[in-house]
């Protein structure tokens, strides 16, 4: 239409959802129909930007050292979730089914697409695991060969640390990933967990 | 997750076409995922906003007084097909089945929303037809009862210019807007205009 706004929506139909007329809806709908709702999007995410981080304990977003998981003092601390991604972790926080703590793996093992163990956040994994303070660590990884692999590495990777592995289970739909379930499946899911050998 | 965060999810999940689910995950992949695409967005999107303003002769997206098509040479001034919306401009201009300029007046006649002749572009549209350059006026409005009463509208205003007016037909089906026809059906709409009384 005018190269400003082709080049926005170039950018906007790259991201994920977006195809050609979704991304050219946005970019009208930002510069021309609702053009105030542009400033206040820009300055946020511009704010998001420079003030989220990795919390530097489990890799859930932070806007300080911890995120306000690992900063609450009422989370059981011994209890470690593990998930893929940050929106599985909003989707269990929603389902208001668990009082412990996380861990963000950030992906999953896929030797196909590339991702191996030193893509994942697994060191931090080890030193929390090694330092005693975990009794149980939850594998909430997506129900998928993928899924089922990493959770195969992470027990094969720290097998002398006393820690008891569960895997979530039950109402998780075959080939589904966390963030796809609702609040009752994911409660089902976490008082159903399995011992995993 | 985050204050900052889940202030941008809010934002996102105002526009149209987006949810929650889609807000978060495109927060997170600007935010995380793939920051360094962040940038370049809110940059395009300030350019665009301090760039882009309405073709003063067409209501088009344009950067100059005139938009791309108003400022063509090659298109011929004397035919113009009168539209909703930008994208409707945009989706007959892939269709590369017209070579006269346009008029888009930024909606359609719609009592119930409360949208009526003064919030549609059609002083300037009043001003191109009576200035005598127009020999035909092509209504490529949506085929529903709205898009009709804006087409019946405009031909009631302006009965004495000597204007032809003809409507878009062939092909568009019932009930659906341009932006969502293809090129094929566009062409053949284009085509098989008919005079309208």
């Amino acid at each position: 239409m005018t190269p400003t706004f082709d080049t926005v929506v170039r950018l906007l139909k790259q991201l994920p959802g977006l195809g050609h007329r979704s991304g050219e809806r946005l970019a009208l709908h930002l510069l021309v129909e609702r053009s105030e709702r542009l400033n206040p999007l820009v300055e946020a995410l511009s704010a998001a930007a420079a003030a989220v981080r990795r919390c530097g304990r489990c890799g859930n977003l932070a806007e300080d050292e911890l995120c306000v998981v690992c900063a609450d003092g009422r989370r059981d601390p011994a209890t470690v979730c593990v998930v893929e991604q940050v929106p599985d972790l909003a989707a269990i926080e929603r389902s208001a089914a668990y009082g412990g703590v996380y861990h963000v793996l950030h992906g999953k093992l896929s030797p196909i697409n590339g991702v191996g163990p030193d893509h994942l956040n697994l060191a931090t994994l080890s030193d929390r695991l090694s330092n005693g303070e975990v009794s149980e660590l939850i594998l909430a990884l997506s129900n998928d060969v993928e899924g089922e692999a990493t959770c195969h590495y992470i027990t094969s990777l720290l097998p002398d640390t006393g820690v008891k592995f569960s895997r979530i289970g039950f109402g998780l739909p075959s080939g589904g990933g966390v963030v796809f379930a609702d609040a009752v499946t994911l409660k089902n899911a976490l008082d159903g967990r399995r011992e995993y050998h």
